[in-house]
């Protein structure tokens, strides 16, 4: 059979690592696939820098436009990145009759609704397996895998950078803005480490998981999003103190009264196997009601483990061709008219327990006033450790864990504990999960 | 559209599981098959029995045979386990134009080439999620999420009995026939513990791994096999001492001479993930060249967790009914004429790093003529631990970790060894492996 052609926008990391890995184990693809897979094609912006990358036998022009219209073409793969010519080059895709095979995170989080709309009307597919968890088969393993389940929850380190830094700070007891600046130096981290740091890039990738396990529209807006860049030194000793390690997790869970979407640090018991996730890599932990807990693990970013999804996109497209439309693996897991509205809860609405750390007067009677107002809005504490002084200040820290409590109960509670005259500054929270299968 | 008809052989764990997750989750499946999967015949041997599980609206009888031909039947759903008549009665649905589907890995090990190159005759599928590692979509990440690679090795805890006995001496210092009897009395290991303790099951489960990883034919004969129940408590003690952890482990790797297929007991390094999968969980680690390192972890067995791969088989296979035979993937990963006759090494072939632990005459110059016979076979020694007398027997412990040696020049050292006068017994050898990505 002839190979099939393939479009490639884009010829930065990830295109390139794609251009490689297509070409070294083209035999080993062909003997999976049944035919061959090969980029005829490539639009870049700067085509000096794309020919530099001495590929040899790569047509390369500017002409992105041409590429989403070439009649030769089956498939366009869009690995430029950002919102803007992607998702237009995209949408002109798809009405040219091409699949499209993106990695593009941001893409499909925010406008993946208006394009899979517009992918089912042409009958064409959508892959985007290199958005979430970079090589991990993620969105197979929800979309397909799981498909005899009901999902009730997951939880994914799915930031290396932020897993990379967090894993630092414990390892080698160093401040967050230390670890940051290495994590840039490494290559690891961008210049402008807000989307990693913030946890927008988790959010991308939490809003498209959300969607696939929960059958919900991608609603990126609707996630709550809180970074690592507050979390001190001292909150991670503590938390192993007491058993617990810090992720940036995000989490999705579905319950009765609607779906939570949320990324921000969290405590997890140290023996989980996702506490033990270390440095750039990523993991998923998804609970189902008949499969039970199941973990996914691998490198989250990188060249070739991110072309290792694109290619597999490519090889699951291939074999699609000649699929009738309506019996293919819906883009976002259900099928497009089974989508529902469950809405989803304000991070207010939503329960879990909680690591708090205050700095408080080293007098008797403060950790009573605590307490009680703790107590007064319902909230039980797990455990207490107060701290001795140190030389040359008046407070001490006081470090507690709760048991589980509506956000909003905690609000009120943490109000009034820091309009105490006692205490000092905002109380940290750090949310706590423990991820047990039950 | 009308519902996919299934029917049903057997209705023992597995397949009660199966039509209570069909059914409990029918809402769920149909959003995202698209159509409904209804189970339409089941055939059984004890059909009292059967119907004393108490499924309302579900067709027994005790007829196989009219099972597999009916012909409102699209796909036949093979539960009972063990060779015959499980293969006839396959081979007679596959005949007959059913697709099927399986949970039986003795079948698929010992048999899939047969049935898969007469599926392939008939243009049906033959799918089996379910045989390996229980509901964790382990085939389908191999098949289809790695189809871009070339994969170089994997190591899996397949059988969850043996790592159940494994964790549970760790963790309480126990005996393995002690918490074998336990595990019997929990229900996870059965009354002839063999299949799982001397690693048989693993064998079947780790033939059809390396299949889809290398894509060779299936060639359960040729894998090395070697239990758990020579594992003694010191053992378990001194991995642990040295920073190792002693797993029941499924290893394929490729190398330039051949394939490796083998199961053993395994020190691996303690901060390893795989390590640190406990209880009757499974995991997969496997390392591929453009992905790089990926674990896949979740519950390998169970009513439920297994029925989670039939049904998530039974909408793929409703996916493919109108996909082009020769565009489905490939039972074994790669196109059934791709199949390469990569040969299977023997064990006496494969190089390993090693534990050993003898037992030795307290006397001067022991210690000396060991290592001196190590280093005559070029066999580096990475570590010694020589323990004190213990009250009441002339001999003291040896335990030593080399580097990694060819098996066969560690069977001839150890001849040695063992012929010594200040030796007693044979020596005990557990391979270790560092399933390190680099």
């Amino acid at each position: 059979m002839n190979p099939v052609k393939v479009g490639l926008l884009g010829l930065g990391t990830v295109g390139r690592g794609t251009v490689t890995v297509l070409r070294r184990n083209a035999a080993e693809i062909t003997r999976r696939a049944g035919r061959g897979i090969q980029v005829s094609a490539v639009a870049v912006r700067d085509t000096a820098r794309a020919r530099s990358a001495g590929f040899e036998r790569l047509e390369i022009s500017d002409d992105a436009e041409r590429v989403v219209r070439d009649a030769e073409i089956s498939v366009v793969v869009e690995l430029m990145g950002g919102l803007e010519p992607a998702r237009t080059l995209v949408l002109n895709a798809i009405a040219h009759g091409k699949h499209v095979v993106t990695a593009n995170k941001a893409l499909i989080a925010l406008h993946g609704n208006e394009i899979f709309a517009a992918a089912q009307a042409q009958g064409v597919m959508v892959a985007f397996e290199a958005a979430v968890a970079g090589g991990i088969p993620i969105i197979k393993a929800i979309r397909e895998g799981l498909a005899a389940n009901r999902i009730e929850w997951l939880a994914g380190i799915i930031n290396g950078t932020g897993n990379f830094i967090m894993t630092e700070m414990r390892d080698k007891g160093r401040d967050f803005t230390d670890v940051l600046e290495e994590a840039q130096r490494l290559g690891y981290a961008e210049a402008d480490p807000t989307y990693d740091v913030e946890g927008i890039d988790a959010a991308h990738k939490l809003t498209i998981l959300a969607s696939l396990a929960f059958g919900v529209p991608l609603q990126f807006d609707r996630v709550y999003t809180e970074g690592i860049s507050h979390i001190t030194r001292a909150d991670v000793f503590y938390a192993e103190e007491l058993g617990y390690r810090i992720k940036h997790l995000g989490i999705a869970r579905r319950s009765a009264r609607g779906v939570e979407l949320r990324v921000h640090p969290t405590l997890v018991p140290q023996r989980r196997l996702i506490a033990n996730v270390e440095g750039v890599m990523n993991a998923v932990l998804i609970k189902a009601d008949a499969l039970g807990p199941t973990l996914y693990y691998g490198p989250g970013a990188g060249a070739e483990p991110t072309a290792s999804a694109v290619v597999a996109d490519l090889v699951d497209v291939v074999r699609t061709l000649t699929t009738d439309p309506g019996n293919r693996v819906p883009h976002l897991a259900f099928q497009s008219d089974a989508l529902s509205d469950d809405p989803v809860l304000p991070i207010s609405a939503v329960e879990t327990a909680y690591y708090l750390r205050l700095q408080a007067v080293d007098r008797p009677g403060v950790l009573a006033d605590v307490t009680r107002i703790l107590a007064d809005a319902d909230i039980s504490i797990e455990a207490i450790i107060q701290k001795e002084p140190t030389a040359g200040t008046p407070h001490v820290p006081i470090i507690m864990l709760t048991h589980r409590v509506l956000e909003s109960q905690m609000d009120k509670a943490l109000a009034r504990i820091e309009a105490l005259d006692t205490t000092q500054g905002k109380v940290t929270r750090i949310r706590l999960e423990m991820l047990n299968s039950a």
